[in-house]
């Protein structure tokens, strides 16, 4: 019997803007990514997204981003680890406060954007994410890519850790993504980014670009919550997994 | 025996700039209130202040702000009832998140600026923010203008409340300060400043601009951290306070 | 002959987000409003609309608005005459800007959101406004409300002023708009809204909501451009013209 | 006989906040960098700032950084050269509005801090940036460390630059400044500093941390505007630099 979570990234409106984020998403999945006003996010999407969540049992995680709202979050910053602590203690209470409000419990931290993708390289970076949501609280998940020094970071420091792999993103021998700039980094069909799936829960390996099984632990799969596809993918990741006799489930 | 809070506004400063705020004057105050990105403050600068508060044993409380930088949060803006509802939420939130990092607790609850000023006159905002204090915890104290739609506002709600009474303004025979466009709004003399809030909290009445004796409660008393004469003012009003035999003391 | 100008703000997005404005809008009108920055826009934004409006040969101004992005900009803040007009020449330079490097002109400026309706009442403001206009090009056209102090302090500082008029939204007795927060404040019906600029543009009049004929000077029509029956409505309103032997035409 | 231009960073303050620049040091430079409202500026900050640099008859350019207030532009981000080009067009336009409503010219522009230091070394962005000031103006002036990426590219597109030269940084032997984060990267002595200047102004080397001369070409030297020394450091290097028969003077 196998189990696996299943996140989005919601919440990533601001002020006037929606990114055409589909509501029905959540039905597919069962943990949520809330944008916490760095990067996307703002009070008032921070609380409704919440309330969504709610209505729609899914459990609830903070993601935290750059501070740079023109650039979604995505472009890197030479930012201290310090100040990547910082700025996720501060978007982890903001989303924490909302939760408090409606009586609901936090579950998980996911960094978001170039911070995710910092944080999956560099050791410092990675071990002040990790120790921001340790001090926060002791109890929270940290998500991250899998077998990368933000998972290690966050197990190091005695945080329960989820593995993130991604359904439709190729990946490299060394086990990270290919990046966005090169052919090949997406996976457009929806079958074969199924396949990948089932192959990564299963039986903990994904197949590289370059040909070779990567060893890698599936705790949790990312699924996009805009494009006019993601709602139409999102049933087809679920009838899938319900084939293969795996089981979604969110950790708590 | 009478006693009373000097509270003062404090981590105001963003990235690269302070306001030239004298740690000293920690010395003679009992709380303090905590920019919280909004208005002033950032993530480094929360965490720094926080830090200080606790060596002088302060107590702490967050100062949430309306979003506007550049303004200093005070420009009045026309926000709704929901919309101040989330920025109180979300600025206590991300104070609260650093001093759970330290094992400290949050006291009080002060609106910065125009948020104070709209939510001492405007009921329903004054609702929205007392609301937002209750509903992350309703231990937390709200500090607003004595007598004001604020601290109704929190008592009809069940917070416990802290009336501020200032030193050097002047006020109006409705109980509001006289505006800082007008003539004569600030006390300059600190003889004079101290003698007022001797008669407020010895006698919960101060003089107004038409000369007439308003009857006001004066829990805390408003001291500024900034400003050549600030830390010199300070110790003038502990003197002060101390030949009359009011202690000064936090709530908590 | 008659003739109007047809005006719609474009280039709201922001970052990685878009307003779901339709570019076919360009087809129907003769003058674009260019956000820049402060309530919406971003310098790519702020280039890419500026290149769309050149190959549609559509006029260009630059459409200021307020430092409130998570407002949109239609949220009115306590600001000083000065501020309006520091923050109206910073808005206009950097939108002429790129202008400058497309060799193209700038031929109008219309305040937008909160600022527009601040200065449509407030005197001293329309005339920062119109100064700041004045100042950085007395060549350029200022758009306001018809028949608002807005125009009146572009008039007074010797500027060509556009008087605009709204297809969509009811009128008060007054001359001002219905606000939006009053029921009967849209005109719903597109029938009905082309009817009123007909009776705007030939006439000069307008019938208020207490049953009223104003008069008014109607230069320019705002048109929306997102909203999924924009474009059809601007077709409506082309025809309708066409038909009563309206010329629509830019002003330069 | 030699000439050398003397530039300063000034108008960094924001909002509420100032940087405790000395007005005194206009007496002693010839060009003023002008920051303009993405990591420092605001439109109020920008129009007063070029009114004291018209009374000091100091030339004026244009400042632009990365748009990361808090991070006071000095952290690098992963912008793209188009991204780069249109924060500098932008943010050039915001100044030129202002210097136009004084009806005073644009000398030059130099960017700041991490915007600075990426196009001193990445040639893509150099080429984006000498581009944008270009086409705003080909008759600007590009500032830039002297023999980099930057002045490369702004003499190849036609610019005419100035290479600029630090009074209290170290340099190394490929001509960069040590970088903040090394020892030794900052002179502390006022008397080294002014010969570091006096040996780069008239014999156009400089003698690296390594022991190399490097040959470097100073148009203009950099002074600091802030800072407790700022002004007193000032003198020294105008003393000197007279004595040394260095005249001072700006480009235009």
């Amino acid at each position: 019997m196998y189990k696996v979570d299943i996140n989005c990234d919601l919440g990533e409106g601001f002020g006037n803007y929606r990114l055409g984020e589909a509501e029905e998403i959540l039905q597919y999945i069962t943990s949520v990514n809330i944008a916490c006003g760095f990067h996307a996010g703002d009070p008032a999407v921070m609380r409704e997204t919440i309330k969504l969540a709610l209505q729609y049992d899914v459990k609830i995680g903070a993601h935290p981003g750059l501070p740079d709202l023109v650039g979604f979050g995505r472009r890197e910053m030479a930012i201290s680890p310090q100040e990547a602590y910082d700025m996720v203690v501060y978007q982890i209470g903001a989303l924490q406060a909302f939760l408090t409000t409606m009586h609901a419990q936090m579950q998980h931290v996911k960094p978001h954007g170039a911070l995710y993708n910092m944080a999956t390289k560099n050791q410092a970076l990675a071990e002040a994410v990790a120790q921001a949501v340790y001090d926060v609280s002791p109890k929270l998940i940290l998500f991250g890519l899998a077998s990368s020094a933000l998972t290690e970071a966050g197990e190091k420091i005695g945080l329960q850790t989820a593995h993130e792999v991604f359904a439709d993103r190729t990946y490299q021998s060394d086990g990270t993504l290919t990046s966005r700039n090169e052919p090949n980094a997406l996976i457009t069909s929806g079958e074969q980014a199924v396949q990948q799936i089932v192959q990564m829960v299963k039986h903990g390996k994904v197949t590289s670009q370059q040909g070779i099984d990567v060893v890698l632990r599936a705790d949790t799969i990312c699924l996009h919550g805009d494009g006019e596809h993601a709602v139409q993918f999102a049933q087809l990741v679920q009838q899938k997994l319900l084939a293969e006799q795996i089981v979604v489930k969110a950790f708590q």
